[in-house]
């Protein structure tokens, strides 16, 4: 007997086949350099598919992104911060350094010339993450382990922002052995020790 | 009489238009949405007369930052580190939320995708300041003013990168008000006060 069609089946491989391409196509090429059309055919859907799930090749990039980090980045609380912010980052900075972050440098540069890029960036990946990050700072301030005078917001653009000043200027990548002394130079900061 | 052509004169009233149009139409219509021709038009002269000087949109546009911002940024000393860093933070700030951080907005967005404009901002705009301060915080590490085991390099991402984190990701303008504030947690670090 054959098996009735399954069209949900048949949208999730499809999504799957569609989020898979983009990344490889986009990790290969380039951001710019990779068109709707050419994510159909390497995923094997027709355009409209593509058109008919997600508006825009900006769109499509953030939603491979979150599809492919999932749970990875939810925060980790083993009761020392120092700890939970050097697994974190090290995990951010595994993510930037492979072809996700390149995906990622295309989607902020197309952001720069399209605000609904910037936005849908801000809402899917970054916002939801500083947010997890803040209820954890929030915890340490509590605990006595950070500054309560400084806004926990500012203390993740703290921790965070040199991996993408480096990622997008091209300097040095950080690597993961960076991450130690980052998070000591922030956490104690630059005035002589004791 | 009439005055001879002066042909040195001619050119340097041009460049001066193309700088100034460069500026102008980018912080109008958007990097993306410029062309060439449309600077062209605006300064007066043709389209080859800025091929000639300048092999593409990003390399003029970081010339008209260049140009626009001057000496501007060159390091202040006064003997306190903590003064001149937000004398110079304070600077950097102003420009970024000017005409002028358009202008860099839209060149970083092609260097994503751009390799040659990335390595002509790096040469041209970071490299030079980020030297510059460098000597500097040297100095002040001299002095004991600053950690003598951080690179001063990366004491220069600590301070500016939120500046970048900031204009990229379009969350906050950091406000001028707020520079004295990041410099403390910055020097002070994160961790509470004795």
């Amino acid at each position: 007997m054959t098996p009735a069609p399954n069209p949900e089946r048949r949208n999730t491989q499809a999504r799957r086949a569609i989020l898979d391409a983009t990344i490889e196509l986009i990790a290969r090429d380039g951001y710019a350099n990779v068109t709707i059309e050419a994510i159909a055919s390497a995923a094997g859907v027709g355009k409209t598919t593509i058109y008919r799930w997600w508006p825009s090749k900006g769109t499509l990039a953030l939603e491979a992104i979150n599809d492919h980090i999932g749970d990875v980045l939810d925060f980790p609380d083993t009761g020392d911060i120092t700890v939970d912010l050097r697994t974190q980052i090290t995990e951010v900075v595994g993510l930037l350094n492979s072809d996700i972050g390149v995906v990622f440098r295309g989607a902020i540069a197309e952001a720069q010339s399209t605000p609904a890029i910037g936005t849908a960036i801000l809402d899917t990946i970054i916002e939801p993450r500083t947010r997890a990050c803040e209820v954890r700072l929030a915890r340490a301030v509590a605990d006595g382990q950070l500054r309560a005078d400084v806004p926990t917001r500012v203390m993740v653009e703290m921790f965070y922002s040199p991996l993408y000043y480096r990622l997008l200027f091209g300097t040095d990548i950080l690597r993961p052995q960076d991450v130690g002394d980052l998070l000591d130079y922030c956490l104690n900061g630059l005035r002589p020790q004791g």
